[in-house]
């Protein structure tokens, strides 16, 4: 599939065109929260299609055959197809996701197909916040997918900020339903329905379930990862018997996301406090992590939200403390998504296509035998096996790619598009001299290294050091990308230059809501947080020229 | 929440009466299909509401409040509260659903909240197939959930089985779709979708995917995880370039469940090949494990698929063969889902509660302090401490319930009820004597044992023999219970005297599905399977009286 085509789609269900471009409160633990949404992808097209038109097909077919055939030739051709990065970053960033094999359209317009390679990341994620989650006593649950309507309207803000992009259920075996069922867009309604026969008393408290789902928002603007109308996340919700542990609980859980993010993904977010305007609709506090992406826009990558007692009075869900007197709830929720997996793509990707951060890297090596006469063939394939076993036994993962119908060329770009972070290649002359050759998915022909000793241990600890190394790399690389684009701003036309020369803009902030929205329409940027991170003070307000007790960061975002 | 509420449920969205009793064909990868279905549970209340009246849920208050006040007492009341099994199964199973704390009914009628203990049974099926998947070379993927019905309609058979209990959005971001979508029953129309644009050349086959999602149908006649409106599978979907390439799938997959079941599960499933008229809407051959319910009743617990080109014909899914020649792939689909869960709790649960086969158990062995006077408590604690380390590091899923405010007694109860295989117990005399006592699960007094070594090395390997007596034991006592309550028929009368006592009927079946469908009219049994294991012939026909290649298992089910 084509990038324009990924970009595209097919135009299943045709939604509404965006109601209003007013501001209005970010609705979601939702990572895929924003309010401003600038028309990254050309919107659907209006010809409704189940599928590729028979010409497109056929096409589409043709090229992925000659792709496969010409392979032998040693796929530069390939590696040519991806737009570059600096010529086109939303063209580059549809190509890895298709030449990748991360994900593909839906025939739903806007919904996504998670393919093998994009799903195994998603799994890469999900083992290491689901073992976090547990060790925080967080336990899974599984909470219905439809939600009476009368649920959603129960808290007034939640409604409102949630109703303009619901999937709703209006039939059910047949016949029409009394009350229209809405397919979850996240669940604090229905955890609290729950919760408030489950909590009785202080004894109950904390409460702290977690769900790893899909949920539906009716987005105009889709981008795979990044923004679907459906998508894959977790969404945690806890009740406390304090707002003081409700609090610690949800800024606990940012820190968790901004330790995986930094530690795993080797994202470099920041941190921080949504305005009162960009938190979510039911919260009384909003927490993000904001990661600078390849073409600097942000990109909210997770969130926290300390509910305070709203859904809990909303829901009824109280307990009796210690004096036997009913008190309310406190509560959190907290979420991280599939756009995760863009973030990813857009932190670390180059001109080769992905570059996976070797922790998460569901292939961390690859192994490809270098085969030129058939003879050499046993001794070279014994090799690679030994090769894997050695890295196997280290924990580390490998794939041995001893394909016979593609070339070592093919193979590399194959692999380098993948973003799998070590090569290891060996042929007949390395098995005669007990060595290998490594190389690094980070860096060019420098990245390559002969006579890499065969012997287990040896080779293991090699290769466990290069992965080291390039998870440091890729994290130094994005952080020292992220602080050059980051501009000290003291007045609104410094923000307005910063913005312009597409920078995220860090000054004094203590202006109104209404100067909020202003800067987002005059520059199409958003207050992405107060950082939690403050540069010493005092600060002034870039707008007002009064004191102000923060800093924020202004970007434009996905 | 009581028994008679869990089976009531709320009744939110009203669904119509079951339109017809007539037989269809069964209609998915589904366990959860049977075209029979017996009205177990009584329907949902007419009366539309959003959650327990507040009397109701006030009343449930004070239930829970009064169990963990009273607890003290040494939980003989909560003990008592499951209705015996003999006495009336179906309610005895609600009890335990609700008293083990696995399950809950959702707002939505039909609808199941996984609680998070039911939930982490879930999570060690899960576990345990995902690894077998992928040793079979499937890998996950995530299609999208929402399918423009044209799809449905596409394969003649899929659409007659189908159409009936969809579920339907009409609406999305606040407009009217063109088209409804079909929240997904099931999903080969969309994998077909999808397979037809990523298969090319023979090069390509096979091509194995997976997802573990949920999914919808719109069931009158609702039970907490043995048929829900949504549910939780993985949905297995293969292509490949031959017809016995796709026939040897679907049966590797029957083998994998069935060696899950049996190893695992310790149930003793009957493997075996579905009727024509119970197969899957669009299969051309289905496989299925049939289980013996401590009722007598089967239960579908798993299938597999062998979908011929049937889906492949209807969504152009071709390949091209290494004459360059258009073919039609050859598919199977196959499924467990959250049903096994209502096995596991019917196959071995007892008036105590849930019995849990130790493999899959998420807690094995919980180890409870025996404190009487505080004093002690330091080096009771330090002793329990000390097994659970032992255990730990022996691979066992051990957990220490430390909770000062329950007694050991109601303690006793609470693990027994949820199936936990083993107890230990430690108490001052222990820790001075260096000995614990272990108790089973499985067994009553006599399966306690004092005196057991503290030392770690000792301890784990006591504890694991425990373990593995367990597992061995609740395989064969299923087994024998299931061997007793198969009865050989040679006449339909004598398969009509089996049935009403209870037992499956196995007996030569030569006979037209009109004939089927009259056994199904008359004794509400079904043709469960023609099991793989035959008993040697000749057979003869039980209906007609003429020679029969094969026998036949009729039954009464879920």
């Amino acid at each position: 599939m084509s990038a324009s085509q990924l970009a595209r789609g097919s135009a299943h269900a045709q939604g509404a065109a965006r109601p209003t471009a007013t501001l209005r409160p970010c609705r979601g633990p939702a990572p895929f929260r924003s309010s401003v949404v600038r028309p990254i992808v050309a919107s659907a097209a209006p010809a409704a299609q189940d599928a590729p038109a028979p010409k497109q097909q056929k096409q589409q077919k043709q090229q992925k055959q000659q792709q496969k055939q010409g392979g032998g030739g040693g796929g530069k051709a390939a590696e040519a197809a991806v737009t570059p990065r600096s010529e086109d970053f939303s063209k580059w960033y549809l190509d890895v996701v298709a030449k990748a094999e991360l994900a593909d359209y839906g025939p739903v317009r806007g919904t996504m197909v998670i393919r093998p390679y994009g799903y195994s990341i998603w799994e890469s994620i999900q083992s290491y916040l689901d073992a976090r989650f547990k060790e925080l006593g967080v336990q899974n649950a599984y909470f219905p997918q439809l939600i009476p309507y009368s649920f959603i309207t129960k808290e007034a803000e939640h409604v409102e900020g949630f109703a303009p992009e619901l999937a709703l259920v209006t039939k059910g075996g047949g016949k029409d339903l009394e009350e229209p069922l809405v397919v979850r867009p996240t669940s604090e309604t229905i955890v609290n329905h729950m919760f408030s026969q489950w909590i009785q008393s202080y004894r109950d408290l904390p409460m702290r379930v977690n769900q790893w789902c899909n949920v539906h928002r009716w987005e105009m603007r889709t981008r795979p990862f990044v923004r679907t109308l459906e998508f894959l996340w977790q969404e945690g919700h806890t009740a406390h018997a304090t707002p003081e542990e409700a609090e610690a609980e949800a800024r606990r859980m940012i820190d968790v996301y901004t330790a995986f993010a930094c530690d795993m993904a080797a994202m470099p977010v920041v941190p921080g406090r949504k305005s009162r305007i960009e938190s979510f609709a039911g919260a009384n506090c909003t927490y993000t992590i904001e990661a600078m992406m390849g073409d600097q826009k942000a990109l909210q990558a997770g969130t926290s939200h300390n509910l305070g007692t709203n859904f809990a009075r909303a829901f009824g869900t109280q307990y009796l403390d210690k004096e036997s007197k009913r008190q309310p709830v406190h509560q959190s929720s907290w979420g991280v998504s599939t756009r995760f997996i863009g973030g990813i793509i857009m932190t670390h990707g180059d001109d080769k296509g992905l570059r996976l951060p070797p922790r998460l890297a569901p292939i961390q090596v690859v192994i490809i035998p270098i085969v030129k006469k058939e003879e050499d063939r046993p001794a070279v394939n014994e090799a690679a096996a030994a090769l894997e076993a050695a890295a196997k036994a280290a924990g580390i993962r490998v794939k041995v790619d001893s394909d016979e119908r593609q070339t070592p060329g093919w193979k590399y770009n194959h692999w380098e598009m993948r973003g799998v972070p070590v090569r290891v290649e060996v042929g007949p002359k390395d098995v005669a001299s007990g060595t290998c050759v490594t190389a690094r998915r980070d860096m060019g022909k420098e990245g390559k290294q002969m006579g890499v000793p065969m012997e287990a241990g040896a080779f293991a600890a090699h290769v466990q050091g290069l992965l080291d190394d390039i998870q440091r790399g890729l994290a130094e690389q994005a952080k020292a990308f992220r602080d050059e684009n980051i501009v000290d701003v003291k007045t609104y036309d410094e923000l307005k230059a910063a913005i312009a020369e597409g920078k995220w803009a860090r000054g004094g902030w203590a202006a109104s809501d209404e100067d909020e929205k202003r800067v987002k329409e005059e520059t199409q940027a958003t207050l992405r947080c107060f950082p939690f991170e403050q540069p010493a003070g005092p600060h002034t307000c870039l707008m007002t020229g009064k004191p102000a007790a923060e800093v924020a960061i202004f970007a434009k975002s996905y």
